[in-house]
């Protein structure tokens, strides 16, 4: 399987087969899902904890298979939520998009970056140092 | 866009037009980012935090705009990582899968589940009632 | 030490000796702690990630030690954040419950729990079923 | 209540005094409040998200008060943890401060920080540039 080839619904199909055949659904309740992923998304912080900014990125180069083996565990999650409750997420995130671009217009925030919208627009008013 | 045509690429590059658009990459570091994932994985536990198991289920039936838009948040996490940092997420998720599937094989854990598994290997061993 | 006798300073001021005899201050900025706490908080709910609710209760006298472990690791990154940053936790905890009692008075909220009472506020008038 | 002078009975005794009256006991699983823990956990990496990890110094004089409720809100999860699950925070911090202490004896770690010592010892064995 690869990105450019493989669509949602078969990574879908994949990781419910693997659940199916073990009769895990019981277990796939959305509350015991979001905190598998929840739990797997601190396992990746964990290898970036104590590093900067600019090592965590050195640090992937160093350490890619364990890195993707985390991520991988997220997405299984992700996945598995989707599969058994219905839900699209590539339709998910394309309607999320939209609002996000309609939030963040690229002529506003270009070149300002996340930090310098959201911490002046919610913040920097209440304080004057 | 919707699961059953669209590709993992055609994603990453979806959510990769977003970021560079606005400039942001220079806030995508992995530690940024496996933050964001951590932060809105949160947000989708929110939604269960006090819910029974069973309840939960429910849950998703009447909120479903709101639980979507959580998944899509930590889907959106996820492709931006892989895509400024080289990895396949659909051949991460397989291999992941595969090392699975010999750690928790069919015949030997059908009908089990993961909790009886799990806790029994771990913790029972340790504990007498 | 035992909660009986100690006060949050004595904890303060233990932790931060830990810290301070290992030079490791420089690590203890705000970011990496908070990533610490919520790295921690992920290993404590690893241990009832599969669990039904009231299974979680049992898990408790099984398996004391390791959990009282995760609970002084969350702990460890609360107190090195407010020895560092200048926070009295004992007063942030005390204004912030006075907050919570007004936000939820016994009167209307009692007997109804948490449940009923924000997911009545915010969802279920958006939900007929 | 000041850290000074307060132990941690009267802030578990507080907690639960707010708890009770309520009749929220049923809805303080272990299971739930591991969730909250984490929750609240990740409300405070949300102010440090996209900050460097020198930035996120200055933020705490910015932003003290909303900082300080999140800290508050993360110790109400534990003190509750602590008081209905019979578990003394003072004596679990201190036996795990030992445990540390064995762990990173200040002769092999000072002034090697925290980062150097974890990642040499796991990770830069594997990796070679």
């Amino acid at each position: 399987m690869n990105d450019d080839k493989t669509t949602m619904q078969e990574l879908k199909n994949k990781m419910a087969q693997f659940v199916c055949e073990r009769d895990w659904e019981q277990y796939h309740s959305p509350k015991n899902l979001s905190m598998t992923i929840a739990i797997e998304a601190a396992e990746l912080m964990e290898k970036f904890q104590w590093l900067g900014v600019a090592e965590s990125r050195k640090e992937i180069a160093c350490n890619k298979k364990e890195i993707e083996e985390e991520l991988a565990d997220i997405f299984s999650g992700l996945l598995s939520f989707a599969y058994f409750y219905g839900i699209d997420l590539s339709n998910a995130f394309e309607h999320k998009m939209e609002k996000n671009e309609q939030k963040y217009p690229v002529k506003e925030v270009k070149g300002k970056g996340i930090k310098a919208i959201n911490l002046c627009r919610k913040m920097y008013a209440k304080c004057k140092n």
